[in-house]
């Protein structure tokens, strides 16, 4: 079963990789980005029996800072 | 306009974080884990004119390395 965890940093915390792209796509000429910002993604390809509460904790304890960071759970393909 | 670019490591390509991450992970004692692939996850705020063209190529210019990467477009919001 493939799931995907989309982390991402939370509202109000400086995300200066966003910035640096969003400075680099005006360079190219690319003038209506207003914002960028830069997450994880990361793909779990785990055993079919495993279930939400487990891919939570995965993500509360390594996958993402939960400090400054939150994530989404998808499962892609069961 | 939001629109989400998930950029992931092509098939084939050796992915070093990914298998630092799965080791992790059994060490914490999740067993069910076969594979972990780490991607990025770009949110892009541009403007509700922007064509899927001009987004593409950002992609192609900047944000994925299309030699060892490819990449998704999802418009999350209009």
């Amino acid at each position: 079963m493939l799931v995907r965890i989309l982390v991402s940093l939370k509202p109000g915390v400086l995300d200066p990789q966003g910035r640096a792209v969003h400075h680099a796509l005006e360079g190219l000429g690319y003038s209506g980005v207003r914002n960028v910002r830069i997450g994880r993604m990361i793909e779990l390809d785990v055993d079919d029996d495993t279930d939400d509460d487990t891919i939570k904790q995965m993500c509360e304890r390594l996958l993402a800072n939960t400090v400054i960071e939150s994530y989404r759970i998808e499962r892609v393909q069961s």
